[in-house]
């Protein structure tokens, strides 16, 4: 195998906080093992486009409080085709460089794998989503970050809440994957929470509801995921629950986009310094197409076949916390 | 004038963060001049129906730093019609309270205003809104701590904006009153701001998001108002701009209610504290249906019908401020 | 043994941020089992003085999101005695309490351990401390927030710091241990870490410092453990320092208590829910005398006398991690 | 007078949140009127070194939410010469600097105004300080920020204090200003506040603090300016009053720096936009040696003569407001 020299570094898919500490720790590990580091600019498409920039450990100075990625993401439907790949490649080539690590989820890894298999590449991945929803790791970078963001969303929104006798729908990111919605909800100290993992029905919501008014609480926070099993859209789950009760109001709340940024969590970056070390590790070990991940909080090395999501496990201790805990 | 020797405090209307320092301040200040404090729950609502507590110093501790009212809120309905103001009136003489402080917005002070004319009964108001509506007064309580929230917010979204080369379009409250938007629009650096006040009209918005394009501005933020003038929803709106972009990805996000929760600024703290006081200083130096505001840094007194908001001013100087700052 | 019909609840020691959520869910876990639950304020000190009173779901509402702990804490001297211990069985017995749940530290499982043996009552112990300084679990309760205090707070130096190109000394709580340190230190970027576990000898201090300054950096954030092993105390190490260099201004901050404070972290509220089932649970199934901990994401059992603290292992990754990212 | 074709902007003394608000807007507002921008690094320090650089729009783009400065700041010795200032006039010339605006506190107004009579070049100040401290302003940038930053802390701080039934006294920034800690000190339901203003001598604060231990107050908080007129430090003052009563622990913490830092708040971003350009359409206005303040929410121009600040004045309204809301 061909000894590494320079190694390159980009951001995929959607961004998380935590992406800047991730391309720091790989840029300064690159500077510590004495070998070159390459910034690469919008992901896949600014691979396809050569547009790169060499990156030294003052580079990378003062942005690991930052959310979002300096290098910039992208979604790149060109990589998905054996022509943009051949571009990437040789782009690859031009420019010297000799390994990669890709920062994403799952669609990254998806196409980097593709990628290692025709060139048969370096590549090493690291998993950067807030949704939490990658196989083989405990967590991803940003998903720490999220949930704090949810549930400081929240407590904002139970001031008013509990101010007016109010019922609170409050959507929050998870298309496959109820992981913010289940902690974020337990955290937020929600009344119910709706995941993708499992249809309560909508009757038992209402029924659930009912009884919790009946017991006396006098204002309600609902956490749904954005795939929640329920058929309804979120206002329109609203508007159900309102023809439900008398004199109840119902508000909607969709957290949206403010779930991807914000400065990360000591935990997020941490976790994102110890990866991109892991990767500049792994590469330099011989390692290639499989991702750094977390377990047990030890590092490890997981190949990127088996970071492919199928279904999402619930974790029913979690799902009996939540349970007991809005009683 | 009878002698007052008991005085209620009640919230009304949407909360605003800031409205506990008010009743804290007030029934601090009661005990100060050594009359006795009355706390009246859900307001309007809970005059007529009676919800009162007498309130001492200890009541009212540690909830400074709280966002909402631990009095709630209400919009009532019977206190529109003159047997609810009767039944509102038997209350208070059954309870022997001799005065009745207000926090809340224009709905709150017309309400105050027409059962004043009725009873003959001393009421101050105190401004309490997040919108910052109503005339006679440069704050309201919860308008500074909305600001911060706001930006707050932006400042995450811009993470995400910037990181993937995307427009966001951010609804912020405000259906009459475009001062959220126009200060807070200037604190995210927002692109283009579009208020109630002005119609800047949708074509020029398009051409003014092609002229930074092309300047070389890669992400940007609109901040919308409620209330804006151009005719479209938000999400109507981000359709219409990425028709007339190629390759321009437009985002959504509706903040809503988390702009009335959080922990209180200093600014809102000081000015309920403030503002509380001078209400029972009002009182009992012989006011009555009048709003204390804060003109120029110093508290005023505003006959209640003064307070109700006409067409809301433009602040041209911001306007500018705007325009030159998003260059 | 006795059927336990009634759990009472105590926080002891140093509070951290979680402590109201683990009392939340010990509270809310004997609603769902169905049987009473007591609170006790000021630790053991209430405990031998009877300051119980009965908790319900509800008494436990809005608690969630807020740092403290509403039963209070002390340090008991009277409970490391005999007789202390007896007029606290005595309590326990007069109030039918069955069985206990203490929250804190070492200090307080072992206070605990002795009271078991002496009156074979049964208690079970949760990890409440921010210095996550407990044998047999991974994280203690408080700690995630900590973590989170402290970089924020550092986050805010750094801007004063690079604008002033000065070098800051940030002492962090850390008396025995250096885990809020050495995680605080990478996740704020901090140029050297100093950690009660290890020496590196002042002299290695103002060596690497040169070295930085050699190679660019323009300011510096050095993160020191209260218990760190230079010898000296913070104002005298920044003297030191100040006299190794030539122009180089050194600024000492020490955080204090705001590390104890503040709404905790997602990451806190939902171990502390898990934890506070998770003594309750353990009290029905017949354990006692042991704390419930968590152990690579799962709840663990752990005897009081293997919680005891010896010496603190470094975590040798990690100091590399803080070796390379400040490279 | 000679046409201002080039302003020049520099940040001198200590730095304080919003300060790149202000940079930002003094470009911006230069490239709208079609004139040149040079932003001084290091404030004097870089203008008689002439570390010079041109801003364009783009130069200051995502800076609006970031503490310090990026122009970094400085305290110089050598402008204070003749010398100094001589050199400093050569760097214009050379630069071909035609006008300049200094961000910066009373230090940095005297400095320009010496300059402007030597060598009658035109200079207009911006008030840049988190103290407050400046005749001729409502407002400097940075103290609403300032504001913000310390009722965080102590809210933090009250939850350990009331955990524990503790004392705490708070340092916060003022050596000869009381703004900080009598607006803080309100905010954050301070028991007692010091300000450099008044002596409120140590007996009365010892007996004040025993006053309300007798009404119930279990905890309590005493802000401390840092020019307090008590004649002790505070960890004196602390054991001072540690010996005036039984049982009752004292805790200090000094909040430091963290209170320069951290991201503004809205009102200091809108504030130093509004400063940044009234400060250049002053100088193209014709106007030299005088500050961009804020009175009655309207910018005015005060010579720099008159915003050294003699004695502060004491708000006698707010010291009322401190009294009654602690009662």
């Amino acid at each position: 195998m061909k000894k590494i020299k320079n190694i390159a570094v980009l951001t995929s898919g959607g961004d998380s906080p935590g992406m800047n500490a991730a391309i720091r720790a790989v840029v300064r590990a690159s500077v510590y093992y004495k070998i070159k580091c390459t910034g690469i600019y919008r992901g896949y498409e600014g691979l396809i486009e050569g547009d790169f920039e060499t990156l030294d450990a003052r580079s990378v100075k003062n942005i690991i409080n930052r959310g979002g990625t300096f290098l910039k993401s992208a979604r790149s439907k060109l990589f998905r085709t054996a022509e943009g790949r051949k571009q990437a490649y040789e782009q690859l080539k031009k420019n010297e460089v000799d390994a990669l690590v890709v920062v994403g989820g799952d669609g990254t890894f998806a196409g980097a794998s593709v990628f290692k298999k025709e060139y048969n590449f370096p590549i090493v991945g690291i998993p950067g989503t807030i949704d939490n929803d990658i196989s083989g790791t405990d967590y991803t970078i940003g998903y720490d970050t999220a949930l704090n963001t949810v549930i400081e969303a929240i407590d904002k929104i139970r001031d008013t809440a509990s101010s007016h006798n109010r019922l609170f729908l409050v959507e929050v990111m998870g298309r496959n994957a109820g992981d913010i919605a289940l902690n974020a909800g337990i955290g937020a100290g929600a009344e119910e929470i709706l995941i993708p993992e499992q249809d309560m029905g909508i009757n038992r919501l209402v029924e659930s509801l009912k009884r919790s008014r009946k017991s006396g609480k006098t204002s309600s926070i609902v956490v749904v995921a954005e795939g929640d099993k329920i058929g309804k859209n979120i206002f329109e789950l609203a508007e159900y629950i309102e023809g439900n009760f008398e004199n109840y109001e119902v508000r909607v709340t969709v957290l949206g986009h403010i779930q991807r940024g914000g400065a990360p969590s000591c935990f997020d970056r941490v976790l994102a310094s110890r990866l991109g070390i892991g990767a500049v590790e792994a590469l330099l070990a011989g390692d290639q197409d499989i991702m750094i991940g977390i377990k047990n909080r030890k590092l490890v090395k997981v190949p990127f076949n088996e970071t492919i999501t199928g279904e999402n496990e619930i974790d029913l201790e979690l799902l009996k916390v939540a349970d007991i805990t809005s009683i």
